[in-house]
């Protein structure tokens, strides 16, 4: 099986999708294609709760500010999953988490070569590196005998924010929007147990379990599917109604 | 076969295609995620003209402004067909399609077993509810061996507002809107047979039988492929053209 | 395997899949459906684009402005691949990309006969004419074994505008925008060949061989991944800066 996720909208992803199946017979299965442009980081975080969700796959993912620069392109190998991307930190908390799960097994990282403006435009990488990486390190039974697959010595991490957690308090800040409009925090959903209400940036709102706890319209506190602390409104949208963005700034007290 | 219809956007649907394909090995076809945001009657509408054109499958709809109260969740079976949703009545205009064509047969609905809260999260039951239940019902050779469901007593149906039609009229209401922009009534079809022309809200349109009869720009009532008189615009929108929005009443004379 | 693209945006793409399955048992790989709406030029380009990436197959194709007149159905072949369409023009510079990689293959053109307003609604032939014809050529051994399909004696081509290149310059058009804003011309990319700026529509611009040689925000000229000139700004969109939408004449001089 082969994931695919990226930025590109359409049609681009069916392009990697008909140079995979010149390659190989993989099953394709779309995770996402319309990832905020060029949001490292946005990306980052949808694959960490999408991908852990599948079997052991090979997942193609391109979110790639960096095409046609030195930027490498790696194979991020972890608890039986192989992240093919850009080397520029995307894959990386997912394979955090697939390590975890597969306790005791670390992150291998690879790098993949591949002839920058001979056989590859220096515009869709997608197309012309990552989707024939992609169908290599799939059919071979280990990214080592993928061709032109070779460890690396160095690659690019990404990490998230880390959240500050006070007695009487917690900052944080929005990592996504998800697309029903939830801002969602760094803040870990745990320090909304037993609370009925918290104070979001000086303006207190009700903590509650599930959406429609609340009239629909109405603005809530919840812990997402992610687990995270987030901010919603019932049948709206919790980034209007708080008024936070990607990347600003949260303070919770309580 | 499974298919999957929700109001998601991306990327959570994928999601919840890891969790069945870490269950089973099902084929998987998306109808659509796009529904309008938490619109049960939409969703129903739309589930009502495109399941019934499947061969024998599983669907999973994921519809669902209740989640996390304690709404059940529900198989529906009619004509070799099983619908997993919410039991909001979303799955029902579709099974009572599905029945009429496998004559004779009814409509079996059961309810699904499941953890809120506990091993399931508040917000996302789609992954956590919905997706293993499509694979267990999948699974199963006949709904009543799958796991954790069992014979429902109660249920919630859903059934579209009736047309009054009349010897000089009708009157009827615009049940959705679709992505071309065409306002598609509850009234049938039938009542434009042999006419040229009729008043809507009080103007008057042409009748034909196809989009391109008339010039780009020009609107038009029609029949969409759903049996339904449309409102339309050939290459623009007969939503905007008419005035005509979801919910809106449309009164018809001739 | 059948690829599917269209214009039909969701859930009708959906009921063209259910049909094709209740007939046969291909693989389905989506192309694209957001195609520009009744734009049957930018379908051209981008089928041109994706299409040849694909291994053998019957490609599905409705971008159809012309549903319900008497315009035909037609299957194109060319290169072990057939395109079922409208007969408009829109699979006509995919077919002949490929027969041109299948070198002395040309291009056969078929028709499919079918029974307007009686079986098919004038509104869907999506579902009802393209549909099911995709599944019996994907299930014929030879498009001739089809049923209801016959060679066309006359059928309607498409080509894209001719640029003009001078030594001093050249001037074309936009054909398409794509998702990311890069305004896409027919000008090839050889013109570009050894230049650092040329000036576009009046202004300088500078020519680079990747959108990240820029600074985030900045404009550029350079060859996109379909070998024409392409008119782009990095992390940004190239239409909005250089004021140029589908059908602008553009002209570069040097």
């Amino acid at each position: 099986m082969i994931t695919l996720a990226s930025d590109f909208g359409t049609p681009y992803p069916a392009a990697m999708k008909g140079v995979i199946l010149r390659q190989c017979d993989a099953r394709l299965v779309d995770v996402a294609h319309d990832f905020p442009r060029q949001d490292v980081r946005a990306a980052a975080f949808w694959l960490r709760e999408v991908l852990p969700e599948f079997p052991p796959a090979t997942h193609l993912v391109v979110v790639d500010p960096g095409v046609g620069t030195d930027r490498a392109a790696v194979v991020v190998e972890a608890g039986n999953h192989r992240i093919v991307a850009p080397d520029n930190g995307v894959a990386l908390p997912a394979a955090r988490k697939l390590a975890a799960r597969a306790d005791g097994d670390g992150i291998r990282v690879y790098e993949i070569a591949y002839d920058d403006g001979a056989t590859a435009s220096n515009t869709f990488h997608g197309r012309d590196v990552f989707a024939p990486a992609a169908a290599r390190v799939h059919e071979a039974d280990a990214v080592d005998d993928a061709d032109r697959v070779t460890p690396a010595d160095e690659w690019v991490d990404l990490r998230f924010p880390e959240p500050a957690v006070r007695d009487d308090g917690a900052t944080g800040e929005v990592l996504v929007v998800d697309d029903f409009g939830n801002a969602i925090s760094n803040v870990p959903g745990r320090v909304l147990d037993g609370r009925d209400a918290v104070t979001v940036n000086g303006e207190s709102a009700p903590v509650r379990d599930a959406y429609a706890e609340m009239a629909p319209g109405e603005r809530l506190v919840t812990v997402g599917s992610h687990g995270n602390v987030e901010f919603a409104v019932n049948q709206g949208r919790g980034d209007d109604a708080f008024g936070l963005g990607v990347g600003d700034d949260v303070s919770l007290d309580w």
